[in-house]
């Protein structure tokens, strides 16, 4: 039954750009090591780090009408996710959608199929995921849905939950636990710093962490 | 039964070159969403966008032998097409191949296999697309041919087909459709201008293609 | 049955740089065309030209610990080579390993696995070869072992041995092989450099190597 | 945070059972197409039709600990998802875990991961959809979680769902849709039966289905 | 522009029922190794040995609506080929088009995509090539054609052409070529047979071929 | 360099049959969990379960010579066991090889490429664990070598290791280990026997294995 839900609850913009500053990894572990979508979604180029509320999309394979109707429903800061409803690597978002989704404030697009136009959107600066670059097109014949649940790489992902990217790949937080997960991650950043100069220092994580009775208890042995 | 056709027709050079600088995506959709090559060639580098006429090369897996022939048969605006006749990811093809190449005036290679030296490549502006980028090199040992019709990463080349060919991946375009899908490709990217003016400005494509009505026909509903 | 051995013998630190000056493809070609590690192997910026010796490291999936270990094991110009004991793409490495392992004199990482923090990484100008970028997080929990010999991504790799990796891929050289692999490297390249010239001139290889006449027993028909 | 859950809800054993009888494509189509696990998962041996409650599994990478605790909460027809926390295609499953899941009433296992033992399990009648048969052990050291909300092989699936396998894959159906579903499918099967006669007396398609007028419309021409 | 071709030329009956005898693997050496579609084409079941004239579909991904175009244009002995227009595994094909197919005299199908209800295929008997088992039902919005050239799998196929299948996969003869292919394939598994029963007397192929003195003569050393 | 090593040596004949006895899982775990190839390797049919001494093939992409050469080589009880030098999935391997390979008391081959003519092969019992069934055909024109340590599917083998392969897959024993593998997989056996008891009269694993401390150390709650 295809559907567009028109108002969906979205977590504080402040804790979302936390969010985006803290960075896929940390966030990811922040949360308990878990929320990531596959690592077959890649960025077409390197550099970008974006969080934003998920608009999500299900559209059937080949078929991109969704994404003009997804369009209407962004706001400020907004991310769309598409998984289409089975395998597809078509090329469903190029330059043309990427205009109109910045004319209406969108910060990217994370999509488990093919984008186009990969040169124009570098230059526009719109960053996108996606599982394949492929030039082919799609049709608008078939209905789809906007703002449901969906299963995006391997990830759960309900409109409104933050989609977090960067270059190691893209996350997805609960829209209930953002806030928390910021707390976690910057504390775990804040805790990191002085390891990476303990580190950097030349100290051994063995004895930062203190693994070596743990390993030998395990039964390593040095030769 | 291995030969090689040395005399083939190539596409007027003025066409090429409007095909080159309407990009994959365009030709692709002018000539009614065929031709593209699988998604699985990549370019070596960002940024390359060309055209040319497909001298194309049956190769043995692991056997680079023929593009030595097939350099002779090069063109001013050739660019190679390789297929293997089983699927391989050999590194076919590095700089001294690309230095002899570039000296029979070829534009670059769309190879569906592997190729090496890919910073050399880059150094010297020679474009290539590819499946891999695999240091695996090659023997001379088997015959394949030169200039007969190929089936490249899932696309039918003909010799002389105009190959094009960006960061969004690999196009051909028969022959005698080359003019008039360039000219489909120049009215679509007018068409497409006053288009992207108006979604700059926030209208949406909902209103633009005014797809409203079938949207609520098929059944499409908002909540 | 969990170890680490803490003594390897490692080549001369002058041939090992010559081997890395002479790059992967070379390398690969000089010692007969073997020890090249699989094209899913990517390095995570380009550019990268390094070699080293490998200490190398079986791990369980999912699970760095032994990364920990490893480090301690490093000596200045030494390259981390891990190959998990099931198929794996987990992000085993990041910045703050990194940091660790360059201040034990580490030139890169061989990760037949994943890798996160590749922004950090390539701002630390840390290369990374691995068949995947991704985030998930890792846990500290089974044993594995340290200087080993291992088999990464399809080639046989023991502790000692030299690393060469760069945008071409990865390849091993045998500890014992090392200097006389320069030799043939170096002997390549200085044949290789008179051949660039003469194809960079247009005479073609079909001449220059005299090819004509094997194609034409084996049968290759002009028409 | 590892926990596992010890009250699920199930749905009507009737309804279960029919659901396994009309099959998955037929139980896929009837719940608007949607539900399917990705095609990865394949039977290891042909004709085995289950339907049954999910008692989910979300695993570490190569650690099976949690079948243990899952197999305590299993009821007679239950069918246990596993779904690891990253990809991993180790043979979490065998003979011995078999004998205990059947013990307990359990018909089938969904794994988006590796079995083993595929020929004790064969002719136990003991059937698994895997993404892969692989004999690799698995160890018993990290926590995870039973019956919980899991992503299996890219479809959303919670504790008490209905899981439908057969030769063509799998399906699950939310247990609170489980009885409309079935009546749906059931539906369709009458509805198919008449079709499938005119079909099998020679009639077409495209007349049964009238669909001459609908592409004559969109421009198909006969030549 | 989609259409459908209503007259296309056949080969010969029993020169298609020769090729069916002798099989994928024996008519690709006899046309010179050429024709084979990708391995990833696999059969639903073991022990199907077909051939027959092709009526080609070229279809959307998803879509499924030209196979009931394409039925009509059956001829007895024919087999349908489909290659979507983008990577698709979509199920396009179940046991009712089964049904329908085989009233009209179809043989069997190759099909780049998805199939479905192979437990009712099996046991009908209408054996299946395809990428994948998968029970994704498709829509029926947007046209494809009939009877034009398509690449399947890898391979172009013309309709009319010659399919062969069997357990090692699919091949395709050109229809103009087919009777010379067979008398090609006959002559050679007539001279097969007496190197088999050589070999099966535990002849050496060294010796049968007189490999030897070649083997010596390009360095092959014994130790 | 091209060689053939004609001596090798082979562990004890029932010791090779008792490990086929025990078959892949057991012996993979008995010996520490290592040594299976890669999970691409299937068998062309079901229930074949072998063991022999590894006559090892390194061969070159699409060449299938030196398979001439090793049959040459074979005794009794041997298994085959081909890795190619670069990815590649032709049909090395067909009924007239097997013929020949029986003669000389093959048991069955191991091939990291394709393999042809599996209706033939199966009708004759040759087993044949591979990554893909694919008619292409090998040319005979380069050399490699027979009887070389190769890396096959991930594992490394020297010549008359001890090669076990079931439906489960392949897994390699080192020729010294092989009669205490045995000893150790016998030993399993039994343990796992009256394992299987108590689970099959409905005992828990989390019970027979002690494991709730544990479980309950590390912090798993029931809910």
């Amino acid at each position: 039954m295809a559907k567009v839900v028109t108002t969906i609850q979205r977590a504080d913009p402040a804790v979302i750009d936390g969010l985006a500053a803290a960075g896929v990894a940390t966030v990811h572990e922040a949360q308990g090591r878990i929320g990531l979508l596959g690592s077959r979604l890649r960025p077409i180029y390197p550099g970008a780090r974006i969080a934003g509320s998920a608009v999500t999309i299900s559209a059937p394979p080949g078929d991109n009408w969704m994404i003009h109707v997804a369009i209407e429903q962004l706001q400020q800061g907004d991310i769309l996710a598409l998984a289409p409803t089975s395998p597809c690597e078509d090329g469903y978002f190029g330059d043309l959608l990427a205009t109109s989704a910045i004319a209406r404030g969108c910060r990217g697009l994370v999509i488990d199929a093919g984008v186009r136009d990969v040169r124009d959107l570098t230059a526009m600066g719109f960053p996108v995921w996606s599982k394949a670059v492929f030039a082919q097109g799609t049709v608008k014949a078939t209905l789809g849905s906007v703002n449901v649940p969906i299963v995006c790489a391997g990830a759960a992902i309900e409109p409104g939950d933050v989609i977090v990217a960067d270059d190691d790949g893209v996350c997805v937080v609960k829209r209930d636990d953002a806030a928390s997960v910021l707390a976690k991650a910057q504390a775990r950043e804040a805790n990191e710093e002085s390891k990476r100069q303990r580190l950097a220092a030349g100290e051994l994580g063995l004895d930062i962490y203190d693994m070596r009775g743990k390993l030998a208890e395990l039964g390593l042995k040095y030769e």
